[in-house]
């Protein structure tokens, strides 16, 4: 909106493994250029069709912990053997040209995010129901019974601090869904707390006005 | 959106007198059916053309005093000899039935409201500078110069308070304006805050599914 803070807006998107988050996002950025995804870094080594800075940038170990001592991880976390976490310096830089930052982060590396940036809107996206969510990941037919257990037992875990999102998004159908998160995000650009040094200008400007016609 | 709530919000509009708020919200409930104009209920006499429960709800003064004494307003206030006030039953039975209520009122009004209904949101609608606010003010040629200065000089006690609400809505093109106020309402139907009782439904479905796949 004209006349509105220019800084970007960094979204924290968590929600259940089959919500179709992945989906909504990409689609989200498809469409819109106000967008960038946030790329992770990662000690993993690069899948076949992987490159560096689009699905991650690929450290060494040794090339990781110095990330995290010199403290440029919004937050990470050790899965089996390898470090995931989020670099300060390239979402900071997306946000302050003006870009909105769309992470997506499960509800631990969540909390550490809106600790360190206040600022951040979460946003959990749900299926309309559990049992909606059980038959889309029984459904995908790409997963072992093993995996489609494992997702399913999951889902308590991923719930739990649900509460503790701004926002409830409910993915039923794929194109409402990323209109919905389009709009709140360009909502949230209009908010008063976001916008504190526009907001004390017009109180300013108002005044003046007021004043300059009682000395008329 | 599906599963969400079904509850109507309350929304006041305030703003500077020549910000255009009038047109935008006229503009937003023909746009779309989900709205409904909160009718204050007053003293003063029928204008010509004015009908019952349209503009106002027309009542005497010891009508409208019986309203204050049974706790039936929201807010009242009274301008020169004529009392204003907004009905609590209509606003709420509207709410009620998922209608999103708008109600235009200055800030003492908004305040008191937002005190007795602390779920009611706040918009802010502003032009984009006092410049602009001045030559809208000083163009429209339907007021005499005492009534142009009259209007300038509130705009000071107009922006008191403008921090107190939740968003900053800036009216330079008028479908825009109108768009971004329907998102604005739309989007916050989705806060977590305003689905408790979803969230928790959600919660607690997908412990119960981890619990059943776990017990496989």
């Amino acid at each position: 909106m004209k006349g509105m803070n220019k800084q970007g807006i960094l979204t924290v998107v968590s929600g259940f493994s089959g919500a179709g988050k992945g989906t909504v996002m990409k689609r989200l950025l498809e469409k819109y250029q106000q967008y960038a995804l946030s790329v992770s870094v990662t000690t993993r080594s690069p899948r076949e069709g992987e490159k560096e800075g689009r699905e991650y940038f690929f450290r060494t170990r040794e090339e990781f912990e110095r990330l995290i001592a010199e403290d440029a991880l919004l937050e990470y976390a050790r899965y089996v053997d390898n470090y995931y976490g989020t670099p300060g310096a390239y979402v900071e830089s997306m946000l302050s040209r003006g870009r909105d930052v769309i992470l997506e982060i499960e509800i631990q590396g969540a909390m550490k995010i809106k600790k360190r940036i206040p600022e951040t809107l979460l946003i959990f996206v749900a299926p309309p129901s559990m049992e909606e969510l059980e038959r889309r990941i029984r459904g995908r037919g790409t997963e072992t019974p093993e995996q489609i257990l494992s997702r399913l037992r999951r889902a308590g875990e991923e719930a739990e601090g649900m509460d503790a999102y701004d926002y409830l998004l409910i993915n039923d159908d794929l194109e409402e869904c990323v209109e919905e998160l389009h709009h709140i995000i360009c909502s949230e650009h209009a908010r008063t707390v976001r916008n504190t040094a526009q907001v004390k200008a017009l109180m300013e400007d108002a005044g003046a006005l007021s004043r300059r016609v009682n000395s008329l």
